[in-house]
């Protein structure tokens, strides 16, 4: 018997990766959902360095890091295997998939801050997104490094899902058909995927939070830049 | 007949990274020094979207970003395994190789800063070596995550060699056998492996070499900050 618990959150990317792994794979398990202002005892215990979600516990073991949590759902629960067969490929996928990971954080700036700032991460998150655009092979496949799921896409993941949430409230749209015709396609692909497709947040839900966690943090940067 | 190539930079961590791991696998390869005021168009073309050293070119075929490059290389060559067979000490492994990689740059600082930010930086890398010293499992192996050398330890490598020149040259000392007992005996274990010792850049060499470095990068900042 498999015991598998995720601590989460349910507005989190980084919760959505593992979320969305788990039922990419048919694991059953356990979510627990996380309040940030007052974080479980069982959280802090599982996650010492970062105190933060997403949890996996699998038999009672615990790891944290979205991405090593994708990676270690992978290689335990074989069926639909999110790394290629050839060694090479595979450096591929985990180039892309660390590129992104890297990138994230950046690529939501436009989102935490106003004025200048915002304007220079905008640029930044433009070419992050033309670097994906044009290098990561979308031009010819229909995910990165395959045409299948892959890694480096569940890493990008939030950018088919949380990104326009954050784009609407803002009010940008960096994702357009003519500006990024092959991410614009890949959004399509990713989102079309059932265990993708029926693990989302409700939009609407996503737009209240975001909007409440953009106005707290507007208010601590003025506050400390100004 | 396998054909590796190494476009690297003798005096850089992430080069060594490399060399060493091809060093402990026993892979023959050509190794190309680049001179980054004047990189080579090979470099450009095999990365593009860094232009940086490592690169790593098997039967013509090229890759870049250090780690991605180990573990391609670990997964290629099977002798003397970078990685647990467990998937979960896999994972723990992977944890700790992400969580160094990240903080590598950062670590760095107090030898590219001077005056207040120094100061700070040089806290961030305590509290970063306090991490790593308490939360490793380097108290009960003499390696991150078992008894012979990892992908972890090769991602923490630079701190065993090219940290002590960062110190001689700022006038600090990190790891010392009071501060960090377990990270001291690691460093020793690192030290000590034939494929590591055998292929260090001189000492004498990096001091002049990284004297050089910081003298351009403050005279740097100080032109932007100041």
């Amino acid at each position: 018997m498999e015991d598998v618990k995720v601590f989460g959150l349910w507005s989190s990317p980084y919760t959505q990766r593992v979320v969305w792994t788990l039922k990419l794979k048919g694991v059953s398990y356990e979510y627990y959902g996380e309040d940030l202002a007052n974080k479980s005892s069982l959280l802090l215990q599982y996650n010492p360095i970062y105190k933060k979600v997403p949890v996996l516990v699998h038999n009672g073991k615990p790891m944290a890091e979205s991405m090593v949590i994708v990676e270690y759902i992978d290689e335990t629960w074989p069926p639909f295997p999110l790394l290629p067969q050839d060694a090479y490929e595979r450096s591929n996928v985990r180039f892309w998939s660390k590129f992104i990971e890297e990138k994230s954080m950046h690529m939501m700036e436009f989102f935490l801050y106003d004025g200048e700032r915002q304007e220079r991460a905008i640029k930044e998150t433009l070419e992050t997104l033309r670097v994906i655009e044009k290098e990561s092979g979308l031009s010819e496949k229909m995910f990165i490094g395959g045409n299948t799921i892959g890694l480096a896409d569940i890493a990008l993941g939030w950018v088919a899902h949380t990104l326009p949430v954050m784009e609407e409230i803002v009010g940008v749209k960096f994702i357009t058909i003519d500006a990024f015709p092959h991410l614009h396609s890949w959004v399509k692909n990713f989102l079309e995927i059932p265990a993708i497709k029926n693990n989302l947040p409700p939009h609407e839900l996503l737009v209240e939070y975001f909007k409440e966690r953009r106005k707290v943090f507007l208010a601590m940067t003025c506050h400390h830049h100004h």
